[in-house]
Formats: C-alpha cells, sequence, structure tokens
C-alpha cells in the first residue's frame, strides 16, 4: 500500500461492489489496513477531517459516495439532495483517499430486496420521531457498506449524533470486527455546523440559521449559571428559536448520551440535540451539555 | 493450514468472539479459505455431511455450537433442546474441523442488544407462520456469526429449506462476500429426515414420523401418474398424516421454491414442504417435486 502512495497512483473510482471487496481483501491479505468514511457526497470541511482522521491511521483511505435511498422517506429531499461528483473527487484526491466506492442506482438494492436492520430502541428518539423508517435505513446500508469495504476502522460525524449511537450499537450487536471512530462537528465561522444540507437555504436563512448552534451555546452559558431542570432550559432554548421568523422546530431535547433517553435534572454530561426546519430546509445540530 | 492437518493438530474449542476473529485473520492474512458450518449442536450424520463438503473446499473448517434463544418463542423447545457438547467436539475432529466456536450463554446477546435482520417477505410463509420471530433470530444470529467466523463459505442442510432461503436472500441483501452453499438431506434408513430433535419422539412416534417424509414420496407418485392439481395433492398428503394417531399438521404446502408463494397448478419443479407435530415434538421436511 505504502508503495501505491509513494508511485502517486490517481485515485479509483469503483463502480462495483464486487471489485470493491476484491480490492479490499488484497489490501487486506498484505497485512494492509483500511480506513473508511461512508458519505453521501457533496463533501465539506466536516467530511475532509473524518478522512484526514483516517488518513493517519491507515494504508488504504476508502471513501463511499451513495445518496442512500432507504433512509428517506416519501416526501423528503432525496431527489433534490446535492450532488457534485467531479468535486468530491478532486477533494477526496487531495486528502488522500485511495479509491471512492459509488455505486450506480439500483445496485445496493435490487429486485426482491427485503432485508433491513432494525434496532429496538434509539430509533425511537431525536431524529427518529419525524423520520421513522429513517435509521432502518442508516443502518442497514451501512452494514452493507461495511461488508463491501471490510475496513478496520469506520469514521461518522458527531454532528449526527444519534447516527453515531445507531452505528455503534449496530456494529456490536452484530459483532462486526470493525472499530467506530467519530469527529467533532466542524464549524462555518458564525458557528453553524457544516452540512450539505447549508445548500438549501438563502441569504437570511443562512443568517438566522446560526441560531441552531446559539441555543446550545446559551444552553451550555445557563448551566454554567447554576440552572439544572432541562425543562426551563429548553423552554428557553423554544423562545429564542422561535424569535427567528419561519423556523419551525422539530424536536429539541436534553437526553442522556447512551440511550438517548429525556433527562430531567442535569447532573453530568448530557446531550442537547435538535433539529429546525428553515421552509424546507431541515437543520440538526447537538452538544454535549453539562457540570 | 496444510502443515497444521500434516501436524494432526488438536481441534481448538473456541469461546470468544474475538478470538474467533482473529483466528479467522491469521487464516485469511497466509491466503488460507474458511468454510463454515453452523450448528445448534447434538450432532447427526447431516450435519457431518455438511463438514465433510467443508472439508474438501477449505484450509481451515469451523463449525459453530449454539444453540440460539432468539429464534425460539416463549414456550417452545429452547430450555429442552438436546445437547451433548463432548460427543459434538469429538464428531468434529473426526470429520477433520480445525475449531468450533461455541460461545457461552449471553455472549451473543449482552445487556442492551436491539438489532435485528427482518426480512418483509419470506418469513410469512411455512414455518414464519406458525413461528413468526422465528427467521427474524436464525438471520440476526447467522449475520453475527458471518462476522465472528469471517467465512468464504457457509455451508446449511437443505432439510430447513426455509431457512436456506432466508439465509441466501439476506447475505445477497447485506452484500456478505460469503458463499451459501447447501447439502441435501440425510435420512434415517426408513426415511425420516435426520433431526436433533428425533431424540425427543417415543418408540411409537418414531416409528409414526416415516409419515412425513413418506407423504412427499406419495405426492411425487400422484404427479408421475399425471396429478396436477396442487390442493388436491394436498388433500390426500393431509389424510394420510392425519391416518396416523396423534398426529398434527402444522402446515403443508406445494409453493414456489423461491418466493415461498402457493402455487395451484404443478408445471414445474416445486417445493412441498410440511411441519407435523407428533406430541409437542415438530417433525419439517420438504421435497423438490414436479413434471
Amino acid at each position: 500500500m505504502a508503495k501505491n502512495l509513494l508511485r502517486g497512483a490517481a485515485i479509483e473510482l469503483i463502480k462495483s461492489a464486487e471489485m470493491m471487496q476484491a480490492r479490499s481483501d488484497k489490501t487486506r491479505i498484505t497485512g494492509g489496513k483500511i480506513a473508511f468514511v461512508p458519505t453521501m457526497g457533496f463533501l465539506h470541511e466536516g467530511h475532509l477531517s473524518l478522512m484526514r482522521k483516517g488518513r493517519n491511521l491507515c494504508d488504504e483511505l476508502i471513501v463511499s459516495i451513495f445518496v442512500n435511498p432507504t433512509q428517506f422517506a416519501p416526501g423528503e429531499d432525496l431527489d433534490s439532495y446535492p450532488r457534485s461528483l467531479e468535486r468530491d473527487l478532486e477533494l477526496c484526491e487531495k486528502n488522500g483517499v485511495n479509491a471512492v466506492y459509488e455505486p450506480p442506482d439500483g445496485q445496493l438494492y435490487p429486485d426482491g430486496f427485503q432485508t433491513y436492520l432494525t434496532l429496538d430502541d434509539l430509533p425511537h428518539h431525536l431524529c427518529g420521531l419525524q423520520r421513522p423508517i429513517h435509521f432502518r435505513g442508516v443502518a442497514t446500508v451501512v452494514a452493507k457498506l461495511f461488508n463491501i469495504v471490510k475496513p478496520h476502522w469506520a469514521i461518522f460525524g458527531e454532528k449526527d449524533f444519534q447516527q453515531v449511537q445507531v452505528i455503534k450499537r449496530m456494529a456490536k450487536d452484530l459483532n462486526y470486527d470493525i472499530e467506530i471512530l467519530t469527529g467533532p462537528t466542524v464549524r462555518e465561522a458564525d458557528g453553524l455546523a457544516m452540512s450539505s444540507r447549508n445548500a438549501y437555504l438563502n441569504d437570511r436563512q443562512r443568517k438566522d440559521a446560526v441560531c441552531v448552534h446559539k441555543s446550545l451555546l446559551n444552553a451550555q452559558e445557563q448551566v454554567n449559571s447554576g440552572e439544572r431542570d432541562a425543562q426551563k432550559i429548553l423552554e428557553q432554548a423554544v423562545e429564542f428559536i422561535k424569535s427567528f421568523d419561519g423556523t419551525d422546530i422539530d424536536y429539541i431535547k436534553i437526553c442522556n448520551p447512551e440511550t438517548l433517553e429525556d433527562v430531567e435534572a442535569i447532573e453530568g454530561p448530557v446531550l442537547m440535540a435538535l433539529a429546525v426546519k428553515f421552509d424546507k430546509t431541515r437543520l440538526i445540530d447537538n452538544m454535549t451539555i453539562g457540570v
């Protein structure tokens, strides 16, 4: 693998699951270690930070680009989800990615497909409340990608906190021999969490969107000032976000970071997480807050 | 690996998932190929025939012994399922098995376990009608065992025809890089399909149990005589089995071998499958019949 890098080999674009598996087998049989960053493309600095984390660990860095239909419900933004394959490949190459797996539509869900991963508890919180099939789709496609890419490490962004918990649980429950790593949320200068969906925002919405992150900072300040009542903190956050025209709160919660169950009193580190719609654009953010 | 066999190395009993994974990694990194026969133990000639099939393919033959609780509903025979580890290990050693993975109770379903594999269609037929959670448990444990044993081939008995279809579909849907192979049903001299559950039968039941297989042979004879109406064949089979005292038919079906959906007219190879209870002992059998 190191030889490959020294040669400055061009990044490889792989379309076939079987070819991806064969490449990973070849890496593994020579003792090479594989790090994997699954993405839906339209890459931003958040993705790139995960790639750099992987690059430092591994001999072979693999990125997948796939807008996974099974995690979108009818009426969600599957069709409009932003795409930019050429730019994504350039960014991958610049960040030391060895190969990109980008399956064509239909390859991962052929006729007769019928097997899904379902989790009993974790999906029934936060984003799962409004998106009941979302985490079934996430867990299923990630299991598929694990079997296709065969990595030693898989790296996910903490912005999608619930997704990380679902994947850690799924990987443990199904005995995947893969270490799940995370990277911190990367933010714009004004604090907005980077997201491919930020591209949907108009200028006014982009400016207002900072309220999502600001509500988390406010909450930590309240805790610092001695507030321990989660309900009171949430009420203030709701009021704050509603003060921005055209915002629609999907959920806002203070919860146990492991179980995602609501907490009433803040007595240690807890997760505060929220989803806010700006017209049709749904943004999420989260932060560990606490004493 | 071959060296290992020449040395006549004793069979290894592995209790830990991590040690099993490490052993398989070691096999794979030296180019060794792994065949895997998952079992619930209390081995009989049916299991042994699958082991011999695997032995002929691989460098490393792994058997698992685990009575999987998630495929038993409350009131089924989880607690009484027959066990004989010492004898099983002897049989494995005699049949060229390199290692047996036998996890202790609780290892595969620790506290907080919540991830299951569910299939949309295949479980809603045949055995799944009376055992609605059975195939969820089977698909889940087999996925876990695939991730623990990391085989190139996994081998299942055709006596559990629906299980084979579920596992083939699951492995394809989740992109497991594992070839699913099957071995034919092995029968006692009188035609009774071998099963660990045959141990539950008393002498009278054991004698009568041949009616299960006989009903399949009768059906093929009717087809040979020109009968094409599945309903008529099934009616005769029901009448035949009911003529044995104390039998209770769970289901008896003639169906499409791929989808397991009922067929009306026999115009090619079809699956005939049935489950019959002798008091509390439930026996299954199946045969491809047709013109």
